[in-house]
């Protein structure tokens, strides 16, 4: 069985709907950041990076969303969750997520993480000041040249399509107007109608 | 046949050695970042993000070195460079490289590319002075528990490698000691001695 290490409002929530939607057996431990959790050494054991989320799993313990999404895909191929059968189109889906994980995310984490790259308070500001410029600019590139509706990867339901609810769930707080992004918007929506989301996401916040 | 964009001293580079090891029929097409050809018309119909690389396909258009190696790996399966037949390891490889474009090269690129979260000057400077401490701090951990030896999944050379590689070139502009690090230090000789490494930097130096 699968277990889950997430923090509620963190990009883990992704993996927790991906597991939802698979159908996995798995549960789900919740790790507490205003504790700082994240950083005793039971959880360093588990993943010395700090963060989540962490997946352990009978063959061993994974980090990382993209991988961690690429291996419930895999996992469980009668969920169709991944275009595993063609190389091309599965990259594809690890280039979106790739762009999530190390472009998307990065920018969010200068609002609220500013003290991974800097020690001055002054700095720190000016990190956030430009947040709703940055995440913006992020979102105006998937509305108009990757997300192709309705869900990221066109017809077909993928991995991508809960992870790009769980960063933009986080777009008010960075700033940004939901507004500007109509196709985003429309995908949020109906992610939140769809049953897994609705149960990772009561799990997460009970 | 592939084409890879590239720019000179990028992470294109890893995508450049798989390639090689792979034995790709490819060509390799340079992108002048000091005319900034990244950011005219005829590239951004490629890549929309101005980036490199860019990998053009028979099916398309792939960006982001972890889903450009997983390409690689899963179109060229027969030069062996990830363990595909295993979800989970192969998961391991995308977590590891994972790490590497979003923690190690976004902790680089605070040191010359910091105008891409912040505008004012003595920010940038604050993000620059740090650089030294956040990228060893990425590079200890990958020396103390995530470098097996003697390749970065242990016995098996796979697309972590080239990538490892690629950013370990960095360490030293980045302010970082190499002898720090005994098992990346030598993971960097023994890469360097490489035929496909050595033919890719030729290529990209010429």
């Amino acid at each position: 069985m699968i277990r889950l290490y997430y923090a509620a409002h963190t990009c883990a929530l992704a993996s927790h709907i991906a597991l939802e939607e698979a159908g996995a057996e798995y549960s789900a431990v919740r790790i507490s950041f205003a504790d700082e959790e994240q950083r005793k050494p039971e959880y360093l054991a588990i993943n010395p990076k700090g963060r989540v989320p962490a997946m352990v799993t009978e063959q061993g313990i994974l980090t990382e969303t993209p991988a961690t999404l690429a291996f419930i895909a895999q996992s469980f191929p009668q969920a169709r969750l991944a275009p595993l059968e063609d190389p091309f189109r599965f990259a594809e889906v690890q280039a979106f997520n790739s762009y999530l994980c190390s472009t998307v995310h990065v920018a969010h984490a200068h609002r609220m993480r500013g003290h991974r790259w800097v020690d001055d308070p002054a700095a720190i500001a000016a990190m956030q000041r430009k947040v709703p410029e940055t995440v913006g600019a992020c979102f105006e590139l998937i509305e108009r040249k990757m997300l192709r509706g309705p869900w990221v990867m066109g017809d077909i339901y993928t991995i991508c399509d809960p992870y790009l609810f769980t960063l933009a769930q986080w777009m008010e707080k960075d700033g940004v107007d939901p507004s500007r992004f109509p196709k985003v918007s429309d995908h949020r929506n109906r992610m939140s109608e769809r049953a897994a989301v609705r149960k990772a996401i009561a799990e997460e916040l009970a």
